[in-house]
């Protein structure tokens, strides 16, 4: 396609206005929103007002007056809206990893007779990570983790496992799990299930409550755009609420934080998953980037977001690169926001993008992703990567050995 | 003494011209430090070009260009230097409540034939609830809290226990413990100490390694001013670096986060203890907050806190005023830098100065807070409070019933 087609496709489309809403740099081809979103205009001056006035002059009252202590069930309940959860399941707390951490143990003191969290083995390392940190800390007679590739998750489900832990969208490739067909599976046999929204939330559309979901964990700062280290989510299906604990018991999930009673009494609800005192600027940084999300429909944005990676997709079929092939899943109902390819020399191709001003990032041993964040990425862009991919790939820019040297984060 | 005296001590002042470095309201008494330290200029600014400039103009280059991914090792060794420990043994991370989650695992998992954390029944209400939540955790086999008075904690050492866990300064009366003394009681006992140094770090002189502690947390809003929320800090003393396990093994903690082996590996020394991606707007606000420990004499810190809350505890005597009896310490060697009072009407009374501008805190039952953080506060402000408190009392204006009501966070 020339690249006025792909100008046309934004000229049409009623989504493409969103973009001006964002504070993106001039001459950059960004698409890395899947490990950090752009930055929402409006941040800037709502971190400014929070500093200087609700901290630099309202000081210790800005818990009070500007309801602070009530920002991780405000932002959760907004989150929740995007999950297709009814408020009062989601709160905004820690990272993901610390969230998994309360939810597996929860998992597992509902499951007695049930020692086994099931993964899958290219799941997100931290996430493989945090089971076996509980594992360790529990040891093997109440609890292992056991992973398994993909296509085996199924037949993997049987009565030793307490809860089935996946991220929807795979972080190398892409795919797209199906969370309702998946929950239903593990039921059946009595397996809870923690599903992990990193790659999901805000880009695709999910009905954690009709599907009856149990847990879930996910993310700020890829596509709700809440910054670099926004606070984690977490969800907790209402049906679980009366039943479960959860070890990291801090204060602020005390059901009277501010009697200091010496007794540990679990807040009602989901109130009870938060541990320590919240980090009231980043989740401000997520509360106004959020606001995007208000009045949008997300069918909408998941339409977007699959005629761009179509586009691209197509144009990169088209090209029939050398030595190019595409990992992520050419159905679209089957792909998350990005498409990821792989190539013997996908370091340095990447680092030579990036060069170019194509903004996409690498993951071992030999992926370069390319994510379209629905909010801001426009046909042109795709247009842009695929010809500075034909071209780095063509003239073998990528053989400089500037682009060879490894960097310590990618 | 008159209000000329108290403005004589703070001219004659070596550490009064810090209070320059704040953003203090005009008209307000601030004697909250010990909860929500004050705004230090600067702060606004950098967040700005962190916001405007870092995350929106080079996006996820950031974490490399930046530095953000060695933020938490470098505010860590920033605060090293106030607590007396060398470089490489303290990170920025989490909240207080999740490291002692951390290092009370930590510390069970090295003393395998001890199952008991000991602690002080006053002690902040979620030292005990983390303590709490693992003890659940793990079971009655592995791990008991047991807490006693503080006059009985010294005979309560003996071989059953695993850990020794104290705050140093206790959050209602402001009462010290001391850790050089208490660390070799448990040491000669066989029990490691992991000391809480909420109410400690940035103003009180601090030795951790000459006095061989072996774990402390701490943190970042009181007196090191960071900002609300602020991440807490975490500190393993290097001799137990190569045997240290913790459980909250997220990815950020790994050898090499970026290689996304599915298998932990630990990262060397105290970096294994990150868990999730770091919250770079709150740990940059609590960055730009240490500037003001730079150069500075943590004794001197120390001497203008002890000149304050003497300054305030003799002007009380002086006033002998009904109903109040100071809970602090009078001998300064036993307190931190607060001093509280209690009277049966505490919570109107607190109220009642609020509205005359001297903004102190209420502690259940019956406990008024004046904290005095000697960075910004100034004798003037003693003389103030000393002030405004006497007229309360004697025109009881708290007995308007406005002064009744309770709030949800104070």
């Amino acid at each position: 396609m020339n690249p006025e087609a792909f100008r046309e496709m934004d000229r049409s489309d009623p989504l493409a206005r969103l973009r001006e809403r964002f504070d993106l740099p001039a001459g950059t081809v960004y698409l890395n929103g899947h490990s950090l979103g752009a930055l929402p205009l409006g941040v800037s001056e709502r971190l400014e007002r929070l500093v200087q006035t609700e901290w630099g002059k309202d000081l210790v009252a800005g818990w009070n007056v500007h309801d602070w202590i009530g920002l991780p069930k405000r932002v959760g309940d907004r989150i929740a809206r995007l999950l297709g959860a009814a408020p009062g399941q989601v709160i905004c707390a820690d990272s993901i990893s610390v969230n998994l951490f309360k939810l597996l143990s929860t998992a597992l003191s509902m499951q007695a007779d049930r020692r086994v969290i099931l993964s899958q083995q290219d799941n997100f390392p931290t996430d493989l990570y945090m089971a076996e940190g509980l594992a360790s800390l529990l040891g093997p007679d109440r609890c292992r983790l056991r992973s398994v590739p993909a296509e085996r998750l199924l037949d993997a489900l049987d009565d030793q496992i307490a809860v089935l832990m996946l991220t929807q969208v795979n972080f190398r490739d892409g795919r797209l799990h199906d969370i309702r067909t998946i929950t239903e599976a593990a039921h059946a046999r009595g397996v809870m299930v923690l599903w992990d929204l990193a790659h999901s939330a805000g880009v695709l559309p999910l009905e954690l409550d009709e599907w009856q979901v149990d847990m879930a964990v996910g993310c700020g700062y890829k596509y709700l755009n809440g910054g670099p280290g926004a606070p984690a989510f977490l969800y907790l299906a209402q049906r679980h609420h009366d039943h479960a604990r959860q070890p990291l018991s801090g204060w602020m999930g005390h059901a009277q934080p501010f009697a200091f009673d010496p007794v540990y009494e679990p807040a009602g609800g989901v109130q009870r998953y938060l541990a320590g005192t919240p980090g009231i600027l980043g989740m401000t940084a997520l509360d106004v980037a959020l606001d995007l999300f208000e009045d949008l429909d997300i069918d909408q944005v998941r339409e977007r977001s699959i005629a761009l990676t179509q586009a691209f997709i197509d144009a990169l079929a088209a090209l029939r690169l050398e030595g190019v092939s595409v990992l992520t899943p050419t159905d679209p109902a089957q792909r998350g926001s990005q498409v990821s390819i792989a190539h013997e020399k996908s370091w340095a191709i990447s680092q030579a993008l990036i060069a170019r001003g194509v903004m996409v990032d690498f993951r071992a041993p030999d992926v370069i992703r390319f994510g379209f964040s629905p909010l801001y990425n426009r046909f042109a862009d795709v247009g842009a990567a695929i010809d500075v991919l034909s071209r780095v790939l063509s003239d073998k820019s990528y053989l400089d050995p500037a682009f060879a040297r490894k960097k310590k984060v990618t």
